[in-house]
This record gives structure tokens, C-alpha cells and sequence, in this order.
């Protein structure tokens, strides 16, 4: 009967599912030995992904906009550059678990990196180049990155960074000219064209251990230092099988994906793999991120798929309004990152007859959680009232809600509280490299506590209300910032709206909303606030108001509240009161 | 540095990859330690999955047809009934790792066995109710069956072979009536509805540890013992996930899945786990497993999607031609467990607007292995091409073809050898409770030896040849029985072929052909060899035929060349030499 304990891993906890799973006694008296299978222990290994990709799936692609072109590779190509950087890498004393970092844009070199440094059993450490520079020290110095692999157009910018990164022992510099690059005192830099061509393109890339690290990446929260989140093979693998199942993104060897959401932003939305399991071809737009170019390239390369955050297909409608074009090559658009606003999602589909897909995902969950497909059989509004949730949670994304109190609430669609995950693509900690734990409360008993707010359906939809911390707490109630935001942004005068509480006597705290015109627009705070009097409660009407220029923006593009919030404490915000 | 030889599970091996994967040395000199990912430790478990399906999927449905209509459960009520079965089992003494047998046909009450039994931590082993009685007696003995739950059809038979099953303690009659069955001393009989509505609609499943034993399949071999793979929780999971992925059969909540393959069929295919995966509905025939009653429920019930062996839909399709049926609901057919005639294919393609979707397994590979969807972008023939091959092969199913000297052969399209598989969901033993191996030489350096001999494309499609034991060797050059039987088969007078090796003084071997005539047809030996002249080289074409009024078949409807052998050696056919 030893060891039993840690056999039964646990039972379903305090879910609050109310026909089946319901008290928390142990399994069962007297129980009797487990009988292990005859199955094959043979480890999801992203060595293992690229010999597949490499070879079965040799005949797709990865190619990376030029401005006016394309440069492309077969996935048969990137696994013998694969090989070659893995010997490179080796050469230069990279082994299983040392941390390889990327300075880059999304390019065909930057795909080899994510391929080929896992599957030695190293490290990728996508370094986030829009981060505030003393964050982006402090994450390589925290992952301890050995070699950073560097883009020629962005050496000028790393070059103010690498004296401060104190374990970092080459530069790679790729794309570009490697003399450009001054470095520190015993920091080799090298170019990566002239470091390959000199390798065998051959390479034993070895299976190592599942559960062992494949990947990180930071989180950019607003409020203290970045947090690590250490991917694993299996996290990686799973994932992908995920993300391309039908009720994830389904893609499949027709497809042609387009990704535009950086390879360092929360594990790359897991692109990647999924393209490498699926053979889907890839595209990358590199350093080509507005709207005018990805509409050049899309005309050009007629992508099937594409993954962004909001702000980027709001450039992209906006781009579109003023020069229109055919997209209906896009058989779906990934949006995620931030809450897409529904009227952003009627123009795609009413104008442009483009599906967008609404997501919800985290660095913490790699990211994939729940995707936005409406239910078998219905159509139009019916649909729609779906496609604006959050999504849908697939099986092994398990997912609660849970009161202020430690409560689990029931799903039943009207129930709010903080959202609540768990599986093997979820994080159980932040990394600690020198022991200890990094912001313990933000896990629960094994759940991870997103800090986002919302509630879900008894058939598994999320609805975010918003976050934890941007909810604003009105004389005992809850006011939505993020619904506000998306009905604000539904006037036609409104480019931008960012929502925020201030401190009231009276109430504790009240909305302040802060407007960006649409370019050439005029509108008064009035009516604005009459614009949403038939969609909120009386008492849920902002009384501030404020125009601005533009919202501020954290180095992924989110509304940066916490800025917004200095801008209104320090004054700086002309308030119109109503 | 102590244990990483274990954590380093192993290089590529000596695959035949020209390009990437050459020699098999040590990973790196001075390799570093190991990082373990902050992921967690989420098991994959039927338990989760259960949850799920009966949770956020719980508007899904099967249904059991009747004859005439249809008994049908939500995924909701499944997930409460599978809490019923697992109380009752519990009552009975089932624990985890206990063997619960199944005797039935595909119905609700089967599904929710497959649901309850591995979610409790105990093992569904679905007995085959067409093997020969002494194999059956067999199979639940060295399983050690604890519990039987048996169709009350099925009683009649199930009676003579319980006397002598040495650890059954409890009989379960469902869909019918307990009184009928006269047990043994020691051995109790419930009724499943009687025992299940005295017991709570919940349970607590617990997690177990993801390689902890769920079901159990008996190869029915033609040789020999059955023998025994155990699947786990992970290779279940695992397996699904690619069931349902893109390149698999894509199943997705659209879906209404016909499972006409038997639940006791190399893991019934993993259609129960994937319909809970992707909230697919599912159809279960019930013992209407004839074309008439078939084609009367696809009319009624409109499957987008049905599963079976050719046998199965060769019988459809003489049905379809005695009586016209639009079919066109169905989006695809999954033909497997033997070879799809091509005729039958371009049949169900150009009459009914059906694909038939080839796909190749074994009980011992969960069993989906290879898929036959054809490239992208391929038309026509090109894509028939593709489609006709056992299928191409998804990442984590490995596979390579090796020579009868052990020697890798090339994935070249070309090089013919016996195909062996590696993977997560693929077996790497047979079952031996009393320790010891079953059948060592079936495995080859952690790769399963498939006794499939074929040949590999450079982008990953296998096209098999023969069984090796029914490959034909004709001075010192091979006959592919499997080629043969199909070209014979297009014969618009052939209703069967099925081709054995017989001795022969000069060429060692040479093929006979037993062939059943379509009903009221006739022809002339010389007349088939004619028809297979542009088909085969001189040499390759049959010498003997027999005609025959039935191929004989297996337990589980394939040729059963072993009694077909056994016939011509007792001089039992009528042989005509040309």
C-alpha cells in the first residue's frame, strides 16, 4: 500500500459541479493495487516534433516578408539549419538546460532558433524587445542567458543593453552585419551566417525527460519585476495538439498561418509547434508590423490564418476603411491578448466577411485556454452572442470560478468571481532560480489565479468582466471597466477608450473614462455618457471624463492602466466632470 | 551528474533520415544538468475527461439504435449514470487497477462502461464475443476479470463459457433480464438497471497516475494464445487528441460519429474517448450490424461520420446498389483493420459522394497509426493515389521499415521491409501478470516489430504489401497477396479473393487464388488471370485457383489464410492449374 498517496494524485477538489462530483472523501476503502500499462513510455519531445517536421513534413514552409518579397525554407531546410545551429551552439558550450535567448523580430531565423534550441535539450528564451530596459536586463540576467541570438536591425538597441547582461557569453548576430556590434569585455560576437555555414547539417538531437524545460518566457505585468514562466516539453507538445484541434484553431497542412504576434510574446501563441505537428505553412512578417505592409503582404501571400492582438487589427480595419482590399483568403483571425470589442469583430465580418476568433490565454497557460467557436448550428446573433465571449474551455484547460472568499461559485453563466486554472499547459509557480517562490498567492492549491474576472456558462464559456485589479468597486458594487471601454469604443467618434476607478468619497470609487476622437472627430463627455444610458445602469454611468491623445501602452500593447492611473493622480489628465 | 543516463532517454536511434539524423553518439561531452519546467504536473486522466464531457460537453448525446428508433443520453446523464456504475462497482469490491469486463454490443450501456470503469481507477477490458469459446475463456482468465456486465441478448452465450471463468464474481445483465442467467456457485448476477438506480449520481473520480492501466484489447491472432496490450490513461488521451486532430479524423461537436466498429476492437477504435474529447455525438448500432438495418438507421439518424472494416462496407455497398440510398450526410467513412479494395473506394466515391477514408492500426497501436488523406491541393487521381496507401503517419507515431537482416531501410517510397512503430500510445510488451515476456521477438529495440511489410514515402505515406507471414516467395523474389487480392477483386464477376502462398518444388512458393463469385455471376480461372495481365509482371501472375463459396474469416472479419491454408493442405479445394 506504500506510495499509494502520491499515486492517487488528487481527487476533483471542490469543484462546483453540481450533479456528479461533488463531496471530496477518499477514493475507496481497502483499494487495491494500481496495474500499470504495457504502453510505451516515449516521451513528447520537441526533438522528436522536429524529425517529424523535418522529414514527413518537409515539403512546408516558413518564409519572411522582405518588404517586397518573400525569403523561404522548407521545413526539410530548417531542420538542417536546425542541426547547424545546434552544432554552433554546442560549439560555443551550450548543453541540455542552458538558456539561449533571442533578440529578434518573427523571421525564418528566429523559427530555427524555437526549433532547434529545444530540441538539444537547451533553452529558448525569447527576450521581449519591447520591454522597458531595465526589465529586459533584468530577465536575461534572471534566466541567466549564455548566447543571445540578435537581428542585425535590432543590434543598435541590444548594444545598450548587453554591458548589464552578466551572463551572457556570445552574440549571434543574424540578418545583419556582426561588426556593428561592439561588445563587453569577454563577449564573443559572431555572425550567424558565417558561424553555420562552417557546421555538419547533421545532429543527434537527443530526447530528453518531458517534463524538462523546452522554453520561457516573462511575464510584462505593469507592477514589479517580470515574472518567469519555464515551458517543458510535454507543456509545448500538449499544447500544439490543442491549439490544432477543431475546437482549437484546427489547423492542418491547407493552411497558410500568418503570424504577426511576436515569437516573444507568451510562448508565440505556441505557433510554432503547431505549424511543425500539422505542416501548416508559416509566414512571417519580420520588422513589418503596420497596417499598410501586413495588407501588402496578405495581398501578396494570401494567408488562410492569422494571430494578432486587438490593437493590431484595429490598425489593420482602420488601414482597410481608407484602402480597401480582399481578405476573404483569411479563413479565420486569432485575436487575443485583450478583449476584443464585438463592433471590431461585426466590422471584420460584416464588411470584410473575415471570421475573428476571440481567444483567452496567458503567458502562465502557453497561452491557449479557451477559444471563441460559437456552438454547432447557430448562426447570426445567436452565434455572435458566443464569438464575443472568451470562448470555450477544451478538456484538459479545467476551469472555476471562485468567490472573494475562497469559494468555488457554480458555472452557471451568472455567477462572478476570479478565474481560476488548471492542466498540463498551466504554470505552478513563477521561476525561482535561487529556491524559494515567486509571488506564491498567485496560485491556489494547485490552480493558478489568473487576476482576471469573469464567469462561465454551464457549457463552458468564459465571459471576462475584467481584471482583478481594473474592476472598479462603486458603493459596494461591481462596475465593469472593460465593458464600458467596449461600449464607449462603439461611437463612431471613439478611436480608443480606456477605463479606470478614482477614488470617490462617496462611492469609494468611480469610473474616469479616458477618450481618444477618431482622427477628425469631435464628440462632447456628454454625449458620450448619452450614448451608453440604454446599456448600463444609471448608477454604472461614468461621471469623469477625460480626451487624450492616446492611451498608454505596456510593452505588449495592452492599455497600461497603472500609467493612466499616475497620469490622473498627478494631475495631468484635464477631467470634465458631469 | 548522477542519473542522467536515464534522463537522456535516447538519441533518434538509427533512423533512415539522410539528411539530419546520422550517427547515434552521445548527446554532448560536459553536458550541463538538466531545468525543470514550472509547468504542472497535470495528469492525463479518463477521469478529467469524464468530468469534461459530462460538464461542458454535457449537451452531447449517444444513441442506441433499436430496430426502429433510438434510446439516446446526454454526456450529462452519461457522466451520472457513469457515477451510478462506479458506485455499484464499488459495492461489488471493484478498486482500482480491478478488471471489469464488458460482453455487449456497442450501446449506452457499453459507452458508459468505457467512461466509468477507467475513471474509477479500475480497467475496462471489452471482451470480443465472437472468439472461439476457448480463446474467450482464455482472455477473461488471464485478465482476471472480476466483473462481467453482459448483454441480455448476449446471456445464451455468455452462459456456456462463465462456468468456466475462474475469477468472475459478479455477472451485470443489462438490456435485459437478469433471471435468465443460471450462475455458478460464488458467482452473483444483477440486474444493471435494478443495481444502478439504488446507487448516487455522483462520485468521486479520482486521478490516477496518467500511466496507470485503463482498458485492456486481446490481439485475436490466428496463431497462438491471445495476447494482451494494456492501455493507460496517457496513451488514451494522447490517442484521442490525435483522433480528433486535422490530420486525423478531425472530429469536432458537429460531428454524429456511426460506430459501427465494435467496442471490443482494438480499443474500439478510440472513437469513445474522442467523441468525449470533442463533443462529438455518437450513434451505437446495437446488433443491427447488417447492411439492411445499417442503411435504414444512416437514413433515419443522417452520421456525418461512420467507422468499420472493409467486410462492413463491402456489404453496404451491394446493399446501396440492390437499393439506392443517398448516403451524402456522411462527410467521411473510416475504413481500417484491413486493406481497402480501391475498387470499393472509387465506388463509394463516384456513386455516393462518400470518402472513404483509409487508416491503418493495430490493437497494439491504440489504433490509429496512419491516416490516408491525400496531400493538399491534389485532385483526382493524383489525390486517389494518396488515398488508396494505408495513409501518412502523424509526429508521434514513428515508424520505419526495416530488412529482413535488421538493417533500416530508407523511407524512399522504394525499399520494402517489415514497418516498425514507435510511440506514446503504441504497446512496448504484451501482458504477462506472472511475469516474464510475452512474444519478445514482436519488439525490436523499443520498437514495435508490426508484421506489416511495406514500404515508406519520403513524406511519410505507408503503402503496406502483405502481412509477412502471407508475403509470397517466389524464387527468392516476393508476391504481395494483398496486390493480387486486390486487382482480383475489381473483377465486376469477383465477390472475394483472398490469394495464400502454396509449396511449390521449383519456386519454393507460388500464389493460389480462392475466389468467390459476386451471386449469379460466373468465370473462368483463365478469364480472372487474363484480367491481370496488365497488371502484374508474367511471373507474378497466379498458376492455381480455386473457387470457393466463402473466404473464411476471423473473429474479427479479416481473410483467415490460416484455415484457407489448412484447407488446400487437406486437399479440401477443388484447384484449377492454368
Amino acid at each position: 500500500m506504500c506510495g499509494l498517496s502520491t499515486f492517487i494524485r488528487t481527487g476533483f477538489g471542490n469543484h462546483a459541479i453540481p450533479i456528479i462530483f461533488v463531496t471530496n472523501r477518499p477514493f475507496a476503502e481497502g483499494v487495491t493495487q494500481p496495474m500499470m500499462s504495457t504502453m510505451q513510455d516515449e516521451q513528447l519531445s520537441l526533438a522528436t516534433l522536429l524529425q517529424y517536421a523535418s522529414t514527413f513534413r518537409g515539403d512546408s514552409t516558413v518564409s519572411t516578408w522582405t518588404g517586397d518579397g518573400v525569403r523561404t525554407m522548407t521545413f526539410r531546410e530548417m531542420g538542417a539549419e536546425s542541426a547547424r545551429l545546434a552544432n554552433a551552439l554546442r560549439g560555443l558550450g551550450i548543453g541540455v538546460g542552458d538558456r539561449v535567448g533571442t533578440f529578434m523580430w518573427n523571421n525564418n531565423e528566429h523559427m530555427v532558433a524555437y526549433a532547434a534550441v529545444p530540441a538539444m535539450g537547451a533553452v529558448l528564451h525569447a527576450l521581449n524587445i519591447r520591454l522597458f530596459p531595465e526589465q529586459l536586463v533584468f530577465v536575461a540576467n534572471h534566466a541567466e542567458d549564455q548566447v543571445v541570438i540578435v537581428d542585425g536591425s535590432l543590434v543598435p538597441m541590444f548594444a545598450q543593453y548587453l554591458p548589464n547582461m552578466k551572463t551572457v557569453r556570445h552574440v549571434i548576430v543574424a540578418n545583419g552585419d556582426a561588426a556593428t556590434l561592439t561588445a563587453p569585455d569577454g563577449v564573443q560576437v559572431h555572425s550567424y551566417a558565417e558561424l553555420l555555414a562552417a557546421q555538419p547539417s547533421t545532429y543527434d538531437f537527443p530526447v530528453v525527460d518531458e517534463r524538462s524545460a523546452s522554453g520561457m518566457c516573462y511575464t510584462s505585468g505593469t507592477t514589479g519585476d517580470p515574472k518567469g514562466v519555464v515551458y517543458s516539453h510535454r507543456s509545448n507538445i500538449l499544447h500544439a495538439m490543442q491549439v490544432i484541434s477543431p475546437s482549437g484553431m484546427g489547423y492542418s497542412e491547407a493552411d497558410t498561418v500568418l503570424a504577426i504576434v511576436p515569437l516573444f510574446h507568451a510562448n508565440g501563441w505556441g505557433l510554432v509547434y503547431a505549424a511543425m505537428l500539422s505542416g501548416a505553412n508559416v509566414i512571417m512578417p519580420d520588422r513589418f508590423l503596420q497596417p499598410g505592409p501586413l495588407l501588402q503582404l496578405m495581398d501578396q501571400l494570401k494567408p488562410t490564418f492569422a494571430a494578432a492582438v486587438p490593437t493590431i487589427w484595429g490598425g489593420v480595419l482602420a488601414q482597410l476603411q481608407a484602402q480597401p482590399q480582399d481578405i476573404s483568403h483569411l479563413r479565420s483571425v486569432v485575436v487575443g491578448g485583450a478583449a476584443v470589442p464585438p463592433s471590431m469583430m461585426r466590422a471584420f465580418q460584416d464588411k470584410y466577411g473575415v471570421k475573428l476568433l476571440h481567444a483567452w490565454g496567458m503567458t502562465e497557460t502557453s497561452p491557449l485556454g479557451s477559444v471563441a467557436h460559437a456552438p454547432h448550428g447557430l448562426e447570426g446573433e445567436e452565434a455572435m452572442a458566443y464569438r464575443i465571449t472568451q470562448g470555450r474551455f477544451p478538456a484538459f484547460v479545467q476551469a472555476r470560478i471562485v468567490a472573494d472568499d475562497g469559494s468555488v461559485l457554480p458555472n452557471d453563466g451568472v455567477a462572478v468571481g476570479e478565474l481560476e486554472v488548471k492542466g498540463p499547459w498551466i504554470t505552478a509557480s513563477y521561476y525561482a532560480p535561487g529556491g524559494g517562490e515567486v509571488d506564491p498567492d498567485k496560485f491556489d492549491d494547485g490552480w493558478l489565479r489568473t487576476g482576471d474576472v469573469g464567469k462561465i456558462t454551464p457549457n463552458g464559456y468564459l465571459t471576462l468582466v475584467d481584471r482583478s485589479k481594473d474592476v472598479i468597486k462603486s458603493g459596494g458594487e461591481w462596475i465593469s471597466s472593460v465593458d464600458l471601454e467596449n461600449a464607449i469604443m462603439g461611437h463612431p467618434a471613439v478611436a480608443e477608450a480606456s477605463v479606470i476607478g478614482i477614488p470617490d468619497e462617496k462611492w469609494d470609487e468611480r469610473p474616469l473614462v479616458a477618450v481618444v476622437l477618431a482622427p477628425g472627430a469631435t464628440a462632447e463627455a456628454a454625449e458620450l455618457r448619452e450614448f451608453l444610458t440604454d446599456k448600463f445602469a444609471k448608477w454604472q454611468l461614468p461621471d469623469s471624463w477625460a480626451f487624450i491623445d492616446e492611451v498608454p501602452k505596456t510593452s505588449v500593447g495592452k492599455f497600461d492602466k497603472k500609467r493612466l492611473r499616475a497620469s490622473y493622480a498627478d494631475g495631468e489628465l484635464n477631467v470634465v466632470k458631469l
